[in-house]
């Protein structure tokens, strides 16, 4: 089972990006997503329409108090730019089941750091929390993610040399 | 050489989408961006100021007429959940040296779908426009892009287990 903290999110500024957080992890394999800071309705239901119309059983749920989720037993990844690359740790990652992958907001505490079983970077570079989550996961599932099968979708898209095709 | 299009820019809505596939072309190895749709100071100067502190070359340019990109000789790449997928077609794609990567807005017209050599979907589902990137460049690079050494740089993360260290 793997499931999404993103940390801090703030409805004004972060609306967009935390929806494509959550569409990374429903996408590329992650059973549900977590997210603190604000509380966001709208975000909420977003993400809803989206598994109710393109399939599957991906859920969110706000989370008042992170650092709690933390403290229950799974494998906690951090992802953060100042961690230890990707590629030296990605086969110990996958020896675990259990995890719940954090994905920062504007600053991280430190005690994320401490609490995490790996704080790993996909690239020591700035970039975004969306790119690194989805290379860990496709890292994560080989790329078998790339195939998966949504259930009980009611939009399916028929693959296109040119133009779009969607069956409903 | 690998240069990336982001495709209608909203400087008010698009802001750190726009932001995150410029620093996300960077991080992964591509050497240029254009951007079309409405023009943003703010938005260059904030990648300008990137790359002066991480080093690399990477460059950001305005474009008014993106139509016109996509008639210079190059292969034309149009990320799209609609394309084909891209684990059929990576090995074609890696063959080809001179890349434009066209990444959506809002809506893309249908030329582009019609201009482009390959219309590429990373999973045929909804995520990011910032995924579907790093995705392409990682699997283009085969993972190298996760180590690439940016020149000249002023800020440099030593990777951790733990915490931070940033050599400046």
């Amino acid at each position: 089972m793997i499931e999404v903290l993103r940390l801090d999110h703030r409805p004004k500024r972060d609306a967009r990006l935390t929806t494509h957080v959550a569409l990374v992890s429903r996408a590329f394999g992650a059973s549900k997503i977590y997210y603190s800071g604000q509380q966001d309705p709208s975000l909420e239901n977003s993400i809803k329409k989206i598994t109710k119309n393109w399939g599957g059983s991906f859920k969110i749920e706000y989370i008042k108090n992170p650092l709690k989720l933390l403290q229950t037993k799974r494998t906690i990844i951090h992802l953060t730019m100042y961690g230890l690359p990707i590629q030296k740790k990605i086969s110990e990652i996958r020896k675990q089941r259990n995890l719940l992958i954090v994905v920062g907001g504007s600053k991280v505490p430190i005690q994320y750091y401490k609490l995490s079983n790996f704080n790993i970077s996909i690239i020591n570079q700035p970039h975004s929390e969306v790119s690194s989550l989805s290379i860990l996961l496709h890292k994560y599932f080989k790329g078998k993610e790339l195939s998966i099968n949504f259930k009980n979708a009611k939009l399916k898209i028929i693959p296109q040399e040119q133009g779009k095709k969607l069956k409903s």
